[in-house]
């Protein structure tokens, strides 16, 4: 028994448990995706694990499934942070897409000195971020949060996390990863498409768990970034290998 | 002196070359971005360089520039085709902007047997890649090639060009590329989303030159798994370390 659509919902799931629909979720099950009673939902909270569900009523306005077994368990990401400085709307909704693709635990947008957006709407990132997690299989939705200043963030950074930080202006220095921070937990810091500024570039430098990689000799768009960044970091200390 | 605008022209470039505009240029630089007489422009063609140009001439119509000095000299990216089966638009445009970003020389969309395209655009695609090229700095535009069918295409593969393959039915193979074939001509096959089928799966498991690759455990859209692929490859093989 498989099931086709996977629906997030801020509900706990187990065996026989009954999950009422909003009238949102209830839209799409029945009105867009036309199911019936008798059929099929994966169902997932960022809890509980992935588990089918069966559709005992179908309304307009809302319904009702009952969990019969689990199709997943709980996989949660490492515990790694993307912090990255908003840019144009449909880039800005990528880098959330992408973060959730890629494994991200935790999505930070930040305000850099460069960074021309003033204040994002993070409920509709969120939105974002719970959609990537129904389409790319995941069974955890990464929280996104507020907007942050970088430089507030960086004065009550905790001590143990380490920081890949990427640079566009290091162009030609080796990733140096391999040394160690295995385990630990990290965060990568994508800059804004204007760069950083010499300030915020001198003090990310200077910071003992902060480690500046290079993404090769173009400069990338800060969603191909975010998904470069990613992809190293999950090869050298992810749930990729 | 440093120029902002970065326009790729199709006219050789050299020291006190003259270029002349085509129409449409003219309106991008006189029209639309307000240059006038004496600004800098870098240009380039994919062969000889970036050069910054004056401007010694503006009209509605057309223009004049003339080459002043070398500004970067021509960077070829390593030997790699990027495959991938054509998805919706947005997402198709997004693929062939990311590959010039991440060093791809050479763009081929595929038809699978689970590719819903007929035909692309090949021109529309083309000139995505050239507003790529002039965004990410780079010297060299990748020619991307009408869409060719897969299994043609393993009919006749040139027999010293690995294959690098990314099944996401294969969550859990590690990577296994450091191996070897440095310093060989690559491609890097992306599959549609709705996956390859189970003869080409086989097909392709079993060509000598061909390498599975996993992208981890979370099943990542066509665009992101492009960009990861190239990360990988460009870490292991490319000009990114």
């Amino acid at each position: 028994m498989s099931a086709k659509i996977r629906l997030y919902v801020e509900h706990p799931l187990g065996q026989g448990q009954s999950v009422h629909l909003t009238r949102e979720q209830a839209h799409y099950l029945f009105g867009v995706m036309r199911l019936a009673v008798g059929a099929h939902v994966a169902l997932f909270n960022g809890q509980d694990g992935e588990w089918l569900a069966e559709v005992v009523q179908a309304g307009k306005r809302g319904g009702e499934l009952s969990c019969t077994e689990q199709s997943k368990p709980l996989q949660l990401p490492p515990d790694l942070w993307l912090l990255f400085a908003p840019i144009k709307k449909a880039r800005t909704d990528f880098i959330v897409e992408k973060s959730v693709e890629m494994g991200a635990a935790r999505i930070v947008p930040v305000q850099t000195e460069f960074t021309n957006s003033e204040r994002v709407r993070q409920d509709r990132l969120q939105a974002h971020a719970v959609e990537a997690a129904e389409q790319c299989g995941g069974t955890f939705v990464p929280e996104v949060t507020e907007l942050q200043r970088l430089d507030r963030m960086l004065d009550d950074w905790p001590q143990d996390r380490q920081l890949m930080f990427c640079d566009e202006a290091e162009v030609g220095s080796a990733l140096r990863l391999a040394e160690n921070k295995t385990g630990q937990p990290w965060a990568i810091l994508i800059g804004p498409e204007g760069g950083f500024s010499e300030k915020e570039r001198k003090r990310l430098a200077a910071l003992p768990f902060a480690h500046v990689v290079s993404l090769g000799p173009r400069i990338l768009r800060a969603d191909t970034a975010a998904v470069a960044a990613l992809t190293m970091w999950q090869q050298a200390f992810g749930d990729w290998s």
